[in-house]
């Protein structure tokens, strides 16, 4: 482990972090507000920062193990840091509630254990939302996106921390790939809070929604979520947007550059809005009999399952009250997530496509043992080696998934609460069912439970291995070279 | 395919099956009931065996194609034809039901229909545990052990029906090693039988709950289960053979030839002992301020533990009424299930072991890319094919969970109650949770759902890929061998 280069890499993003909590302060200044709250943790972010930053370490080399410790370190450092702001403004006067709410922001999961919104400061409503918007493309990307970084080593930080089974470089320069990224989902936002906007949102309600489905986080300033507008307009310009923002990256960089046919020949796009489509089908007409007209039942179907496979959260009803069959589609997707590459949770479209896929082949080999059958994925064909890391990611997700169950069942909440919440925590979803149902919060757990969900909402976003691998002894045993003096 | 060989196979299970129910026959007779539920059938399957087996094919060739079919058609063919005493005695009127409860008697599930077994018939109820009985060695190693085959297909058949990764010959003849099988299992189930006597248990009563202990099944003679005995002694000698039962049969075999080692050593026992052991004082510790008495808490806790693990389904107290994380221990061990090569079904502890040893050797190359790792297994190292193979096992397994849980959620239970029923299905338990509850039953789903889940304890028994082929329209394309006429 090249510790030095760790703690310079980390520097850089606290420094960042002390940058980014400029917008919240502006926020309460305009608003009237202390902007103490702010102020505080941001200059000592910078001391911290300086600190660690100050010089820069002779070997700069970062290998894969490098590469995922300082991923988890870094998202751990900024939500510790994060939550600063809402102990002192009291908004959440407890620092592992305020944690938790920080870790979900970030992490892009939008749980809350807040029972009402509303009340909160402006600045830290603020925050709050902007955390999804900085967590959805990535701390790390982020930070290479805006500052100078030698290239090569830029790698295995982007490919922990960018969600999916793999990263493709769009352009040479790492830098530039990341800076492609956040160009586009800076454009994306600003025209979703334009839509918004025309449609008489106001300004900072707009801006938090807007990070919020950027993110596929989840947070709202209001407490019945895009439900107290009871606005169709806002139902079909964020259930868009979050479709949109649930997508691969990449196709958008192909779009630009006029690369139209590798977007319509995506596998991952053509299975996502295949599921889209479906259970929207199935939910529309199961839901039929609880709202007049069908047109209603179909706008509520597709904001929902919108909301639910980006992995967002945001609500405009209560589907803890639907049937059985629609809450199940429901629990389905929270599984199934997201494209890959995009900024959502979940095991993603991708891996689902892949691993049903491999089944077929397999099971077809059963059937005919000579015949020679090779899986393709997006035209190409899938090594055994890929394979196996798809395998590898989904056991060890079911793993750790029931390893958190049980341990969140000692609360002695139901089994659905219990089930759901881990479900809703590890595929950075934020509602679950039941007692934290899209009109429930996480606020009646104990503050390990807290922890714990902490524990499985980084792990989801980071996915899994960065966050599990820190507890490997031997991460933490390699010396440093001899010529350490 | 060879259809014909095919044909013949399953003509001579069907004898087979008319010669079993001879045996409910007799009781039917002893106790002065009517025989005819029996002896109709009885002559049906005669005639049907000798049609299809009169003349031996002159091709006897079976591929891993055909064997997979022969097992999943015979299977199907027993519990079609087994239903008849049911509705012929009056003892379940409906067909769709009396197969729902056969299928789960031969897959050794152990769900139920009935809300009351006390008023069955004698020769209903012998028939109805006996099921479990035949199914829980195979029914096909059954007729293998019975009858002459030759050998050399022996084997697809023994690997498409014995529970578990991998099937090992114990001896160089098929139809031996089947036998040896037969043997252990019979003289096992006459030395419980024995101790339930010893303990004042009545003799019928103490066949029908060694049958169901053995075969891993569940189904009683007593509506409240084991629990109507309220007696310490059944409890721990049930417990104790239900856990004997869901050892892997070749441990056995070891024992018999002295090769101690070989069991001391079995990684899978110790897996299992260790799982058993952790479960037992969770439970124990959690529910001990329900009963009166630590030892009473830890009585029912190895029970309850002992019956799920194994995938009985024996209940001495309705754990449907435990606390939450009781229960979800309980949903675990479901899933886990017995030791391959074993009566029981669930994914296997050698599968969860397999899996697990895997992700850390994968996880380690994370860390340390040059690192040389290899998986080991019960001593001998993995070969990627063979972890291929658990890995297909798992997702396919995961996938068939899911959608039959979608499907079934059709029917408005409440969520607990669906994913529970398929899980007990699929894993051949009997009771789930909340409305399938150890004092619950399947009456309330509809027939549709009853076919569902017939089809699910049919996949969990024959570990998914039999049945699952049975829908791939390659199986039935290919033509007979050209020299047909």
């Amino acid at each position: 482990m090249n510790n030095r280069m760790i703690a310079y890499v980390i520097g850089r993003i606290l420094l960042t972090e002390a940058a980014l909590l400029l917008f919240p302060l502006l926020v309460a200044v305009l608003y009237g507000e202390s902007a103490a709250p702010f102020l505080a943790p941001a200059l000592l972010l910078v001391l911290c920062g300086l600190a660690m930053s100050a010089k820069k370490p002779r070997s700069t080399a970062l290998y894969a193990r490098d590469g995922l410790a300082v991923v988890a370190l870094a998202w751990i450092c900024v939500s510790l840091f994060g939550a600063l702001p809402f102990v002192l403004s009291g908004d959440i006067p407890h620092y592992v509630d305020a944690f938790f709410e920080t870790v979900s922001g970030f992490t892009t999961t939008g749980s809350s254990i807040l029972t009402a919104v509303e009340p909160l400061s402006r600045g830290g409503l603020f925050w709050r939302s902007f955390t999804h918007w900085v967590g959805g493309m990535g701390v790390l990307v982020f930070v290479m996106a805006i500052l100078p970084m030698s290239d090569g080593h830029g790698m295995h930080l982007l490919r922990a921390e960018v969600p999916g089974p793999s990263v493709g470089k769009l352009v040479s320069r790492m830098s530039d790939t990341a800076k492609i990224l956040y160009g586009i989902y800076f454009v994306m936002t600003v025209v979703e809070i334009v839509l918004l906007l025309v449609g008489g949102m106001p300004l900072f309600d707009a801006m938090v929604h807007a990070f919020g489905t950027a993110g596929t986080g989840g947070f709202s300033c209001r407490n019945l979520s895009i439900g107290a507008y009871d606005n169709p307009y806002f139902d079909i310009v964020i259930g868009t947007f979050m479709l949109l923002f649930g997508i691969n990256f990449n196709l958008y960089y192909f779009l630009l550059i006029r690369r139209f046919r590798d977007v319509f020949r995506s596998e991952e796009l053509r299975a996502y809005a295949l599921i889209v489509a479906a259970a929207v089908t199935a939910i529309a007409l199961n839901i039929s009999h609880l709202y007049e007209g069908f047109a209603v039942s179909l706008r509520h179907a597709f904001f929902q399952v919108s909301s639910v496979i980006t992995t967002t959260g945001y609500a405009t009803v209560d589907f803890n009250a639907w049937p059985t069959f629609s809450k199940t589609i429901l629990v389905v997707l929270m599984f199934v997530g997201a494209c890959a590459g995009s900024t959502g949770g979940g095991i993603k479209v991708a891996r689902i496509v892949i691993l049903t896929k491999t089944s077929l082949c397999d099971m077809r080999k059963m059937l005919h043992p000579n015949a020679v059958a090779t899986v393709r994925f997006e035209g190409k064909p899938l090594g055994d080696r890929n394979i196996r890391s798809v395998h590898l990611f989904l056991t060890v997700y079911l793993l750790v998934f029931t390893g958190s169950c049980l341990l969140l069942s000692l609360e002695h909440m139901d089994l659905v609460t219990t089930f759901t919440a881990v479900a809703s925590c590890m595929n950075n979803i934020g509602p679950g069912l039941e007692l934290v149902g899209p009109m429930g919060n996480f606020s009646a757990f104990s503050s390990w439970s807290k922890l714990l969900l902490s524990f499985d909402m980084l792990a989801g976003r980071l996915e899994i291995f960065p966050i599990l691998l820190l507890f490997a002894p031997s991460i933490w045993k390699h010396k440093l070279p001899a010529k350490r003096t």
